[in-house]
């Protein structure tokens, strides 16, 4: 056992290659096992072993910087640091969180999270080194997934021309997190390959020397133009023509190979680019068998590799269905991803549909004007991003999108609490981002009946819409617009009260009745309606029903800054509504991994918080009752 | 004259070269004269006349699709697709928009007015156009300035794989707004320099053939690796590697040529990239020669090339000047701009510390996680950005800056209504989108003498900051707080009041100031709050001062929605304050270009629309007074 004796990375520069590839096999086991206990990310972890100990071997963290992109392949970087007890509790409360964490550890030399960061970063840290006169190296480990960002490429193109000392590895597995897609995939394909144009390189050499009368003059003649066909190869590589020094492709499990790569960059007076080839889902069959599935998993049996529960219903893949069969007979309808393919459950629409279907990589700038490009021609495209990548295409569905008023409509998965995941991924600001453009509907679901519903009224709506949801959801049995549906814009009574309304926002809606009523056990009277959309609102039945009782709440999970509560505070303040109003939410700060269950209770968006916060508050205001 | 008997783009198709040059003329005169009259981009425009004739003698607008990425080149274009007459009021209210504007001719396939769009939407339409079988052709054209934005890899990558047909123009005038930063930019340099490589190449050709022994043997040898050598050339370039056929470098003033290029690319069958090479401001001599300072412009003198008026104090200058004065003693303090070096005024900084200051090109995402790469290593980055663009940056502000309490301070200019820039420039959604986010401070001051202090404040502090202000502002005299300054989230009685109490923010304090001398004028007693810290906001002056009035206004230079505003909402209906509360903010929908002055007014935020609209719900709540 070696892993017991590694208390920081210094530990591991005293081992031999034949003891860092036994550590390496250990390693694998731990994260293994956790993985499969607590669930995480566990097929790039795996791919990334022999890497991590190859870069600890060779750099000295924390004085030097390593940057994990994204961050769901740091695992074995947090063993290596002194975690491997807080390791044990990976994604939950009190253990280490799943992505790199400034605040966690000083080996984490950046937060992270979100693709395509890390090269922007370690610029930022090369440059604060060079104007300070510092001597410390700068590594950015990015994955081939990542790379499909836009941001890689900024700071490419940026760090190039600065010339500073810094390295690249990109972390190449052929996969982002389903294969990866795009023209830089391919390049990256047929640079794996070129390990047969290099030998052919040589044979033409050889050959050469063996030709009597030709030889030597070919050999003469090709000295002159060896600068031009220098010029050539050097200007032949994309990241050469950025301004990096390429090397590659390497073998990433190779140790002793990536050492000695790593030493002699580390000596590099510019920026270099290694090119590492790993396997992702390396040491555990399942895994390399079937990476995609394996990427991020929920606790499973190693043995089998069967999940050990079903999770609920996944919301994405509700919708992903009801999508495919409204386009059977609909063909503007298509759908976008930016390489969440199945973790947004559109797996079952690209299935049904695949000309209609389009995954454009981590890349959700472009992913959101593209669909606004085929909306502007007749399309309606759906784009299915995770609440919390969103953010990153702010911009364009302002005036890409909405600006233009075009009828995209905008699937928001894992919107809410996420759990263990963590601060970098909650879903908690969509509504605020959102709520501020103009001619955009925002709606959302309080379970899957309404989901279904909601997708088959946006394919009939032409205009820019946004429906977010959580993960998975259940059915709550049909309410009184059961059988009739619904229209834009239009809330629904699920029960009156007197004392208290609620109004409250998909998955809320449920624990607010259920506040209801653990209130009402206590005397109170209290309703509650389902303002399923957030923009535009029902004002008809919130005037109505607000002024039914003595005071409102207004319940989302979303900060409450720019949120669903602030909206409605303004339409009743300019009404003239006198009562008070309170505003529940996700408070302003970022809330760490922990489970869904354990957030919710921090938020004070239990079912239980709720009723203990609007009883104290109802008594503060109106006398004790119970 | 030519240019009046173009009433569509068919008529150009029947001119002859000779004729075509003549137009070309023509067009640019008409161009200088608009734009030395109204403002507006001049350079870019000229530089892009040619182009622009030859796109549309070749391909068949509407039916095809011209997408002009950024849109501030495309005015050759609106003159050329019938709308002469309005193009005399450009800019101007009922005059045509400076950026293509879907809904103003469907000759503007798609509006734009942020960078590096076209490649997304262009391939968006192609798609639409596969799905369809449609038979048009798309073209985007995108200057070397917007190819630094990562959208546009992100779309070359997708649409590279996506094999599907479509024309991406690239028009290479070595300038983005500013001469133009990054390695690309040195990459596109040496092909526009490669003409002399391939000269060489067809040298060695031609001399081979006439060595006698040693000539056809080689030849021989050269058709077998000649395979080799293409597979070299082929990856050899940077948009081979992402999946275009590279066509290029060519004269973009070069109609024959051009129009020869352009027909010969409409019958490919795959994506293709033509390389231009332009002259930024050609024709005009002052352009020509400073093609920074002709690329937007205040009306000017034709002959001189002198602006018409001064503009007022530019706030960003102010700003970078006392950066630059606090930076002579404290090396942690750099500055970043994202192309805007002179549009923010932090040329100013730049001058006095170059090796402190970087400019990253149009790429906003890197810039703000680059900096927070820095803050991260002990410096205090200022990233100075125009409000709309900010927008691009939501996502890494929030996770890289806000999650992590770095240090970064973003300088946000052109923060409120824009004017002739018009809907895609609007700085209004800002105090939304920032609100929202957990740690950072927000702060507008209301003049240059607030705006000194804020950037003396925010260097001492050790966390997240934005400060947000017009292009151009006043001194308005010493406040109560003159002497003493003031710290963060504090706020500024300015005048006391009995009937009204208005709290404003940045800019619109001088409004509210006038609207409540006016209001005092019809007798009422109106005070006025400077609001300076939008978050955290001064709860005890708040409470203090509303609790003073019967009536409390709110005024922003923002949306209503999860602005300012709305805030003040929460805080004080939490606190139980129950009187009523009027926000005041830019309406819920895209604001059209117009002088600022009709924009605030549209917006019923001018001093005279404000005092109407307080006393009319004054009197409607009160009774009347006058």
């Amino acid at each position: 056992m070696y892993l017991e004796n590694i208390h920081d990375p210094s530990d591991i520069k005293k081992l031999n290659i034949k003891q860092l590839k036994a550590l390496a096999e250990e390693l694998r086991q731990e994260i293994i096992k956790v993985v499969s206990d607590r669930g995480g990310h566990l097929a790039s972890n795996l791919g990334m072993v022999e890497l991590t100990l190859a870069m600890h071997y060779v750099f000295d963290a924390p004085a030097d910087k390593l940057i994990f992109d994204v961050g769901h392949q740091c695992y074995a970087h947090k063993l290596l640091t002194g975690r491997y007890e807080a390791f044990q509790k990976l994604r939950g409360k009190g253990g280490v969180s799943g992505f790199p964490q400034a605040e966690e550890s000083e080996y984490d030399a950046f937060t992270a999270g979100h693709a395509s960061t890390a090269i922007s970063a370690a610029l930022g840290m090369a440059r604060t080194r060079d104007i300070m006169h510092g001597d410390f190296n700068v590594v950015a480990l990015v994955g081939d997934g990542a790379l499909t960002g836009g941001m890689c490429y900024e700071a490419l193109n940026d760090a190039g021309q600065s010339g500073t000392r810094m390295i690249v590895i990109l972390n190449d597995n052929a996969m982002s997190i389903s294969p990866n897609v795009g023209a830089m995939s391919n390049y990256l394909t047929r640079m794996r390959q070129s390990v047969t144009y290099r030998a052919v390189k040589r044979g033409i050499k050889r050959g050469l020397e063996k030709i009597p009368h030709v030889g030597m003059p070919l050999f003469r003649f090709l000295e002159k133009i060896r600068d031009f066909l220098k010029s050539l190869f050097v200007d032949g590589k994309f990241f050469d023509a950025l301004g990096f020094s390429y090397i590659g492709p390497i073998d990433g499990h190779d140790m002793k190979h990536m050492i000695r790569i790593l030493k002699r960059s580390r000596d590099a007076q510019e920026p270099v680019l290694i090119h590492a080839v790993t396997q992702k889902g390396r040491g555990y069959a399942y895994a390399e068998t079937h990476p995609d599935q394996y990427h991020g998993v929920a606790p499973f049996l190693v043995e089998s590799g069967e999940a050990r529960s079903s999770g609920g219903i996944s919301m994405g893949r509700i919708a992903a269905k009801e999508l495919a069969e409204l386009a059977e007979n609909d063909i503007r309808i298509c759908a976008v991803s930016a390489a969440m393919t199945v973790g947004t459950g559109m797996d079952a629409f690209q299935q049904a549909h695949p000309e209609r279907f389009f995954d454009v990589g981590i890349a959700e700038e472009h992913a959101v004007t593209m669909a606004a490009g085929m909306a502007s021609q007749g399309m309606k495209p759906y784009v299915a991003i995770y609440s919390t990548f969103l953010q990153r295409a702010y911009d364009q569905i302002a005036m890409d999108v909405c600006r233009n008023g075009l009828p995209v409509t905008f699937l928001i998965d894992r919107a809410g609490l996420v759990g263990g995941d963590g601060a970098t991924h909650q879903g908690v600001f969509d509504l605020s981002f959102l709520r501020n453009l103009p001619n955009l509907v925002i709606a959302s679901p309080r379970d899957v009946r309404d989901l279904k519903k909601l997708i088959a009224l946006s394919a009939d709506f032409d205009g820019p819409m946004a429906i977010r949801y959580p993960k998975s959801g259940e059915d709550l049995g049909p309410g009184i617009q059961a059988q009739s549906g619904f229209k834009i814009g239009e809330w629904e009574l699920l029960s009156a009260g007197s004392d208290v309304m609620i109004f409250a926002v998909g998955r809320m809606v449920q624990f607010a009745m259920q506040a209801s009523i653990e209130l009402m056990g206590k005397g109170l009277s209290v309703g509650v309606v389902d303002a399923r959309f957030v923009k535009p609102m029902d004002v008809n039945l919130l005037m109505e029903q607000a002024g039914k009782a003595k005071m409102v709440v207004t319940v989302e999970e979303n900060v409450l800054a720019g949120g669903f509560g602030e909206g409605v505070l303004d339409i009743l303040e300019n009404a003239g509504f006198e009562r008070p109003v309170m505003t529940l939410g996700v408070p302003d700060r970022f809330i760490g991994h922990a489970s869904v269950r354990e957030q919710l209770d921090v938020c004070g968006l239990s079912a239980g918080k709720l009723s203990e916060r609007i009883l104290a508050r109802y008594n503060a205001l109106f006398g004790g009752r119970s």
